[in-house]
């Protein structure tokens, strides 16, 4: 374990299923769009510009923590950032989201990939990871992260945000050798790639396996999760991992397969029907709909503690909401649910 | 029960559990764009136009039964043509999808929807399932079909498709009673609809719930099931109704307590796994994933398989895509889907 700082903050402890006073909480995107320190930065600098910039980066991942007093902080980047160096031509295009100008199709188009060292080029995010711990200053931990194999291949393979992932799809249908090259050249950067932000200071990280959601249960079986659980077999021994995913109800079962400390569950599940289905051997992370930000403040509290009954005080039970904060969610709302979580769990 | 032909058809003695032959086989939007004989008629017509034209109306619905030999037609028509009545000015813009330029937002918006009797103003489908069930001459049942309480809701208030139904749930959040009084009225309307389909001929109605997978499991109990239910409760006796939904896996248990003869599954639960969930006291319907028909024939085949397998000889399964064929689907793969079902599933 290469830091022992804060192993008994309730976010680490939590992670592994050890008793807590309260129930720790985080959201993803918590130091997104609807934080106008954010929004006023993002005037200034392009999203890309941002993530390369480790003075600014820390300082956008510290301010949620101070601002809404979450018990977790999560480094400012974005899982395509490793796809860059592939020289793939991404593009953080306004308004469209991102966009892959050389998409992957084909076994000429894998070969055509840029091999690189995930030690040299992603610097500027370990860089990141260690002015932020620095700015902490042990508060709270501290998360690292990384796409999932899946999702990571898909954008590729898509080029774009897709609707039916027709061509990622299609890819394994008629090429499965090019699927699984690409999937195992993808896992292995990944695993290197957390590594490398534990050694500059992660204490935990999470790995977005955000479009798993579009998979039968057969083909997440033989096309995703072998990738997913050598990523997760490979991460620095005795730090946590974090499974994100989402809209995957139907696949709960293959996901815990794949590995790691902590699953995340969306809203589209009880959390207590989605936790029986992983196990009680795991921890959970979950389960808000983001869109319940936008209710009035009395309403988030009984939902937030709908939440907490169905965790039932049994230890390993991080919330959080089932996917990124919104755009629009009003800040005050994220505070007031931050603050219901710690009252109605204080034990 | 209004009309007795063809009840022993193996679809409909499949909505009733019973031993078939062979196991049933129809496609949502096996109608669509994907086939060129409608791209020819969208040439000439718009969308709705094609709606209010019985006669192209009732020849779209027969081609695809002639063309790929499925075992049920179902009526050319859209979930939207009961909102245009209302006087929300729906409209079918290119491109984009269907868009309503007066969403209702509050309770002012819901008193100003036009009430109207569904026996008169969509006289235009009731003519086209009759044209459709004489050109079909008994050869297959012919399906009617409507949107359900909470996807109609939905497209209403956030005038258009969404991402998140922030609009929606935000209605739900801050004035129930509005929500309440549109989805009751909705219901009405929507029941109604359906048994003047029925009147008219149709031998079987879908639901389609085609957004409930955004909703937590409790949002689904409070502010949809009793809907749906009423719905499903009102349908003339004797016609069995397919109860259909996407992206549902954690809500089956509910969407099986609202009613339905046949519950849709989508490809992200194994058929097997998601029969058990709903209670193999009910048909099922599904669970190819619309994209692997873009699978080679050989694999296409594969699939077909695996998901009669997992039906297991049961009886009470009808072979379905876990939602409607994608546009660029290629139609002899289609046919060689539907072939697949006969053969393999002959008994």
């Amino acid at each position: 374990m290469p830091n022992r700082s804060l192993q008994n903050h309730p976010f680490l402890a939590a992670c592994r299923r050890e008793a807590v006073r309260y129930t720790p909480v985080w959201l993803m995107r918590q130091a997104g769009r609807y934080m106008e320190d954010y929004r006023a930065l993002r005037a200034q600098y392009g999203f890309l510009e941002l993530c390369k910039k480790p003075d600014l980066a820390a300082e956008i991942t510290v301010t949620p923590v101070e601002r809404l007093k979450v018990d977790a902080a999560i480094i400012f980047a974005d899982i395509l950032l490793i796809l860059e160096p592939m020289g793939v031509g991404l593009e953080y295009s306004k308004g469209d989201g991102p966009v892959i100008h050389r998409p992957v199709r084909n076994g000429k188009d894998l070969d055509d990939l840029k091999d690189f060292d995930p030690n040299k080029e992603l610097s500027f995010v370990y860089e990141a990871v260690k002015k932020t711990r620095a700015a902490l200053d042990d508060r709270v931990p501290l998360i690292g992260f990384a796409g999932a194999p899946f999702t990571l291949a898909s954008y590729l393979i898509e080029g774009a945000g897709s609707r039916n992932y027709t061509h990622a799809k299609k890819l394994y249908y008629t090429a499965p050798e090019v699927w699984h090259c690409l999937l195992q050249r993808l896992s292995q950067l990944i695993t290197k790639y957390l590594n490398c932000q534990i050694a500059a200071g992660a204490q935990a990280v999470q790995l977005f396996d955000s479009w798993a959601g579009c998979l039968t249960p057969g083909d997440y079986e033989h096309f995703v999760l072998p990738y997913t659980r050598s990523v997760i077999a490979g991460i620095t021994p005795g730090v946590p991992v974090i499974s994100f995913s989402t809209g995957t109800a139907g696949l709960l079962k293959h996901i815990r397969a794949a590995g790691g400390d902590v699953i995340g569950l969306d809203w589209r599940i009880n959390l207590d029907e989605g936790w029986a289905t992983v196990g009680h051997d795991v921890a959970v992370q979950g389960n808000l709909d983001p869109v319940a930000l936008f209710a009035p403040p009395k309403e988030i509290r009984r939902r937030v503690a709908d939440v907490l009954d169905r965790a039932g005080n049994r230890p390993g039970h991080i919330f959080n909401l089932g996917h990124g904060v919104l755009p629009e969610t009003p800040v005050d709302h994220v505070i007031a649910m931050v603050e219901a979580v710690h009252e109605l769990s204080a034990r």
